[in-house]
């Protein structure tokens, strides 16, 4: 076996290997080397070699949301590490266990003028559950300098008894730093920051490690429940003549049936459930913007819940907020083990167990209501939109509205749709999807800037076969998405490209202007088709109805290389087509 | 004129104007929307449109690079500032004034689970010279939260007194905040981050200022010469038998030529200029790595310098720091307004004056030497290798460092010189450049992400025509900055394409197995054609040596669009020429 000969860099991998984290993302780079070398020699580990680091880190971001499981990028000092910043964001808020593993200098070689050197300690602020900042290993070359840069061991009498202690002292901070690092990413769901500061030679191996870390023992979660939290939902659930539930970002069968069954079977309830919450019932609300954009004063009154019960990550529906922000539940409960917001707020309490846990204690000690009208009124409602839906789907021209309908309709059975941000995941939200389809967005920070690479790393991940929809704004933002070697050839891309970003002509504010065009949806004429060219795509695109579905005909057969298919809708038709639906739906 | 209704928006933009900072790069989003409306109504303002904030924030150094004064950057909130930090993290060690304005949530909205918002505040750490978190304009609708979210005014009496009298509280202290941080960044030349709270309705126009910020006096910087400060440089100066000046990053005509011609007629001062620091003199030793490399201990003791006076940003040369880190100078001593780093751990005082100041006040007071050996033994030293570098390259086959000398001396007079990290500029360094040549490189973190996006705002702002050279890996990195409509059609870019990071195969370390080629050099067969094609640049390629000779005949020639010429080296004998290099010159 081969080594790095720099303890510190044995130490993080055999760690590593020890919590269990696989997959590693490593961007190249030579202060980083030690940890290449430590990566990609052990077997044990799935190593990939993204350049863009900013890709890279989505990519893992991908990776981790499937396996809901630590998953580590490496990179260099410097800059290299800034460019993970917006993937550290998103899965902070998206309660993802992104592991940053940064290559630091010396303490005394940063801020004198080296190059690819900043200040690392801390760098992502709050935005991580945890900074490890380690020290560097202490030889006879570094025991001269302390961590302010001052010599320390000059005036020492028995320097080497002095040096092992330091050096023990330190071994025993870093490992423990790392195990507190990885638990917690692994335990609270999030990104952490472990930044490795090494000093030259770098590259030097050796065939033993000469480190031997402590025993530790992996912790595990434990759900706590507490019988006083579960009995004040329960005084206020048996009162509540009206109960809301309304699902955020969900991993796919995360609820067992039997508590999706029952909780359908109460007709006091109305389960609200986004798209990214993989949730499906027959009586739930998938459509959550059809059912709330045509309602007035007096429906809303009709719909505002006594008791609202939230679980799963963010929601992207805004009209759902602005609604629930205005007729305020009197209650809302949040169950989820990932720290709640008060989103509405009216947050009362957060229950902290996972929502099967919460179930498996809560549901056998609720009377369910049967003889509500709640639910049935407005499932009526729901069906009403449903047909208005559908006979306005028939008047349509070509428009992002009546592409969304189709390609969503025929996206291969048990596959993995991920979708983009921002429109692309709002249309999603408007049609229902089959149940055995599972969707992922990052909405963490809903950010155009990774959504690509996310679901690249995702597809690398799964059995499943991957389609991925995005605006076209988006795709190009993250093209160097594209630039690695482990894209399956089952990938599919749909790139809806309306030549700007058309969210920004359904927003308020003048348009048709030059002014608009240029600063606000900032038009452009570009295609995917070099792209596709460069990276190994096979491409084809569909400009009406008519090529759309001859392309789709064909899209999902196996091929030698991914695809991309690239639809041309018209910008200025787009908007009105969907600002008229939700009139045409009241 | 149109304005936006809200008053913040009015301010910054009212203040970036007093403070007569025009250049706007701004990137698509909602939130900022009262940003771009004032900026763009605003004809005062030139204002560009770029969609990926980490290309638009290079774009927006690259000008305030070339112009020496305040550019902004404007995006919307969550995670759209974060792409931004690399290019802050370059303005900070670069010492380059970008003003970063970011548009934010209102803080009661912020951590509640709404889309596109992060903790902003302070977000880009101790890489910025200051932080203006403005605070929200007071409405009736705001006045009922206070900063932490909870109600305030609910229970005052005379709520419209208390209304008035927060709201004139709120406007001064953010014009204050805006004026400090537009002055820090002038007066310090370095990055700030004004971040802007911003209710709904985001879109609404006034056609009248509601807002009447108080005068201010724009203040300017003043050299202030510390006649002790002076006395304690002359007194070393004047015992000091070897003197050394090394300069680092300096802006073009940065010197009075009075002042160059004084240092260079002193036989005991040795000048070492770096390519970057755009000072030339023709006993100046502007290769400086080609100087150190071949010498030995014996060498180094009679190069090192009694006193090192360093001026100019930072090094490019690995091997002059690790010389003067081990050959110790004793004394050291800065000149300039930026802080000094203690590159060689000698640094004794910093003399806070531009270089020119500095040299009026000290140069009349010093005894020259004109009997020294010092500098005539070492431009015997430079001719020597000089002669050697013209024989050697007699002898290679095609290559990187031939290519280099090949391009570097067709680039065309009176032109700028932009060039990327890291082999790049290092190839580039090893060159003698005419002084008609303007040369810049982001050395501040020395990062591949930006180097193209730099190369083209810079060529935005200047009469003369830029011509960016840049290994593959950096040009793929950054292949967004080809995504907006600035490119000059002057603009040329030559992407030397090895195949990969041929700097790896210079470092230590195993090579030519399929771990490195995969996790160190990342080879791949990718050429910049598609991405030519793809944003209207003309393509030419060359692959030998009469390729590139016909080629470079017609390259500078006015063209309709941009040019790209994307050069094929072998890797496998770049590294190996390199390394012989500096062997033959001993």
């Amino acid at each position: 076996m081969i080594y790095s000969k720099i303890p510190l860099s044995q130490t993080v991998v055999t760690l590593c290997k020890t919590h269990n984290l696989k997959h590693i993302v490593i961007s190249p780079g030579s202060r980083n080397a030690p940890l290449t070398i430590g990566f990609t020699h052990d077997e044990f580990f799935k190593c990939y070699s993204i350049v863009d680091e900013r890709c890279a880190a989505f990519f893992a971001l991908g990776i981790a949301q499937q396996l809901q499981e630590p998953v580590a990028v490496v990179c260099t000092s410097g800059s290299a590490l800034l460019n993970y910043y917006p993937a550290v964001s998103e899965a902070y808020y998206s309660h993802i266990p992104l592991v940053v593993i940064s290559a630091d200098r010396p303490k005394h070689l940063i801020d004198i003028g080296d190059g690819q050197t900043i200040k690392q300690k801390n760098v992502y602020g709050e935005h991580v559950l945890y900074n490890a900042n380690l020290k560097l290993d202490i030889s006879e070359k570094t025991a001269s300098f302390s961590e302010n840069g001052k010599p320390i061991l000059k005036n020492i009498e028995n320097k080497l008894e002095r040096f092992l202690g330091l050096q023990k002292d330190i071994q025993t901070y870093n490992e423990s730093e790392i195990h507190d690092a990885l638990t917690l990413s692994k335990l609270n769901l999030g990104p952490v920051h472990i930044n490795c500061p090494f000093d030259e030679p770098l590259y030097e191996t050796i065939e033993e490690l000469s480190i031997n870390p402590k025993p530790f023992k992996i912790q595990s979660r434990e759900d706590k429940v507490d019988r006083f939290e579960i009995k004040s939902l329960l005084d206020v659930w048996q009162n509540a003549k009206r109960k809301m539930i309304l699902v955020g970002v969900l991993q796919p069968n995360s609820i067992e049936a039997q508590w999706i069954q029952e909780i359908a079977d109460d007709d006091s309830i109305i389960v609200l459930t986004e798209t990214t919450s993989n949730l499906h019932h027959p009586d739930f609300f998938s459509g959550i913007d059809k059912l709330i954009a045509p309602l007035d004063d007096e429906d809303f009154k009709a719909l505002q819940p006594d008791l609202l019960l939230t679980f799963g990550g963010l929601i992207v529906s805004k009209k759902i907020k602005a609604f629930l922000r205005t007729y305020n539940p009197l209650f809302h409960f949040h169950i989820g083990l990932a720290q709640a917001n008060d989103t509405f707020f009216s947050l009362e309490k957060q229950i902290k167990l996972h929502p099967n846990t919460f179930f498996s204690v809560f549901l056998p000690l609720v009377t369910h209501h049967t003889k509500s009208t709640y639910k049935h009124y407005w499932l009526t409602v729901r069906q009403k939109r449903r047909k208005l839906q559908e006979a306005y789907l028939q008047t349509l021209p070509f428009s992002d509205f009546k592409v969304f309908n189709t390609i969503l309709k025929q996206l291969p059975k048990q596959s993995q749709l991920q979708v983009g941000n921002s429109s692309a995941i709002r249309y999603t939200q408007l049609f229902q999807l089959p149940k055995n389809i599972d969707v992922f967005c990052n909405r963490g920070t809903s950010g155009i800037d990774g959504s690509t690479s996310t679901a690249i790393g995702a597809s690398t991940v799964i059995e499943k076969r991957t389609t991925f929809i995005t605006g076209d704004l988006s795709f190009f933002y993250d093209s160097n998405a594209l630039w690695n070697n482990y894209i399956p050839n089952t990938f599919r891309i749909i790139v809806i490209n309306n030549e700007g970003g058309g969210i920004f002509r359904i927003l308020p504010g003048a348009k048709n202007t030059e002014n608009f065009d240029r600063f606000f949806e900032t038009k452009h004429h570009l295609s995917a088709k070099q792209l596709s060219d460069m990276y190994g795509f096979d491409y084809n695109s569909a400009k009406d109805e008519k090529e759309l579905d001859a392309q789709l005909e064909t899209f999902y057969q196996d091929t030698q290389r991914p695809k991309l298919l690239e639809i041309f809708t018209p910008s200025r038709v787009n908007d009105t087509v969907l600002l008229d639906f939700f009139n045409y739906i009241k």
